[in-house]
């Protein structure tokens, strides 16, 4: 691997960190670095503002100017209210190069922050880890080439594909590894979705509640085409929770990436309309034989119609659960 | 590892060669080993006799003399009407040492098999290898210590638990590679049982279609308490199947392995009587949504019932699918 392909890597992973909290923006990466040293870093902040690029260049100062910036996305061209371009501060920066892992999506920008980066004579290349930095910004993706947040269903479940006792005891199926597990993949979210089911029998509060995370938590919503208002005075509740009364309006949020914790009703409504692009299965080593599902009815006709949709991405064990996390392929 | 070790290991995996064809015998393996060269192999054969010992020490012939021995499980010390006790046949070929993985339960030997030997002058251990030696014998040891036979319960199933369509089609739910393993499952197996639903609904003829394995087909079972009589002129008919009227007439046959490949009652009654020792869950990366579950009502009262009787023992990937083998936990 060269040395621009592991910084661009570096760039990329740093991306990660803005995961959940940068919505409507992307959650973008940046390195500068200068004689083959980081002299700074940046990603973006929660809320979307200041922009990777701005971060770091603030850090890096009069450093900049000479150096080599890696960003995990084109900077943007457009000036906003909240700030410059980041095209204009890397070229008041007197950055010398910039390597680029993605070209933005964004048609406010979409090649003219390249572009007006190497009209004012910075060297631009776009060449290493695009397939890296569309799956650290694939709600972002989603959201600029289809039309809507990425969606990952989460279903904690039995050998046997149940989620619950015939009399609904469903805490808990997995042990506490898991659990934690889904709290930090919650941190990564925007928003998290239930179904009516699910608010009326738990009152869930959808937070995140792991050590030093707990301002991490997404913004509730629930979706439900028979609610007419969000019932009061429940933990739910008191978390300003989104009523979504469709799926329509589940895919309009201007957010990157929506996390369902929701019941087989939930479920089947976002697989039987192919919304679904994650599927994170955690297992238990168990046999419950009956009661609820994890899946309801998806109207397929045939057992051809349910094959090649899904592969296994990645397998994880959590104490003594196991993770699987499916992708579709499509 | 000892070298002692090693080929203790070697013996022991040759006795899987016997798996599903030497019941009611186990299923033994055995080397002869002269200045740390192995002169000759064993392993029980076909309908249990010749045992492992006779095998190899008829191979090695004038050599034994001052050879040792390594055997997976200790030799016999009855004569019977199919042949000498293998103390005997091991006592007169000269051999000087005997290494035994584990003594042999059956009431029959049960120590008086090492015990001839020492009388004899042979020196014996009994050291190495003996959790490998009970796991390659799991079926026999299961029969000894338990009174029955150990249960294998097959499984092909969606990432939702579904075994078929709500209209029955289960063909296929699991790829080629992962039906050609339970094809190798089965050849290791001494009966095939499945339900009266599955046998009347596929008239499925279980046995083995993997080249050079065809006459390892086990002997088919049907566990019904309501059918009189195998049904004439079918598949499954035609292959001398056996009646199983109830769960204890399955305990009580006299195999040391048994492979369950049957529908979800049949697993549901096992599962409930706690009877199934191995689940083999072969899971295709689709969702089904509804269609038959793979397991039915168990009764379970409370989730917490549920919990500690598996362990996820091993994955395995076949083409798109995986294989999660669970093992009992008590």
């Amino acid at each position: 691997m060269s040395e621009a392909a592991r910084l661009m890597e570096a760039a990329i992973r740093l991306s990660r960190r803005g995961l959940g909290r940068t919505a409507p923006n992307p959650n973008v990466g940046c390195l500068v670095v200068k004689d083959g040293i980081v002299i700074a870093r940046g990603w973006t902040q929660p809320g979307g503002r200041p922009h990777a690029e701005a971060v770091a260049l603030e850090a890096a100062d009069e450093a900049a100017r000479g150096a080599e910036l890696y960003v995990s996305l084109e900077p943007c061209a457009h000036v906003s209210a909240r700030g410059p371009a980041c095209a204009d501060l890397i070229i008041a920066s007197g950055v010398s190069a910039v390597h680029i892992a993605v070209l933005d999506p964004d048609p406010r920008t979409a090649g003219q922050g390249a572009a007006r980066l190497r009209d004012a004579g910075v060297s631009v290349s776009v060449s290493e880890g695009e397939a890296a930095a569309r799956a650290a910004m694939a709600g972002f993706f989603s959201r600029m080439e289809r039309g809507r947040p990425r969606i990952t269903l989460k279903l904690a479940t039995s050998i046997d594909g149940r989620v619950s006792m015939p009399g609904g005891e469903s805490q808990w199926i997995t042990g506490p590894e898991a659990r934690a597990h889904v709290h930090l993949e919650r941190a990564l979210a925007d928003v998290i979705v239930v179904g009516r089911g699910t608010l009326e029998a738990d009152d869930p509060s959808l937070d995140v509640r792991l050590p030093g995370l707990e301002d991490r938590s997404p913004r509730p919503a629930v979706l439900s085409a028979t609610l007419d208002a969000i019932p009061g005075a429940a933990k739910f509740a008191a978390r300003d929770p989104l009523l979504l009364a469709s799926v329509d309006d589940l895919c309009g949020l201007a957010v990157n990436d929506v996390f369902v914790e929701g019941g087989p009703a939930t479920a089947s409504t976002l697989l039987a309309a192919d919304l679904v692009d994650r599927m994170l299965v955690y297992r238990a080593p168990i046999v419950l034989g009956d009661g609820a599902p994890g899946v309801g009815r998806l109207g397929l006709e045939r057992l051809a119609d349910a094959h090649g949709r899904w592969r296994l991405a990645e397998t994880r064990t959590f104490g003594n659960d196991r993770l699987e996390v499916y992708a579709r392929t499509r």
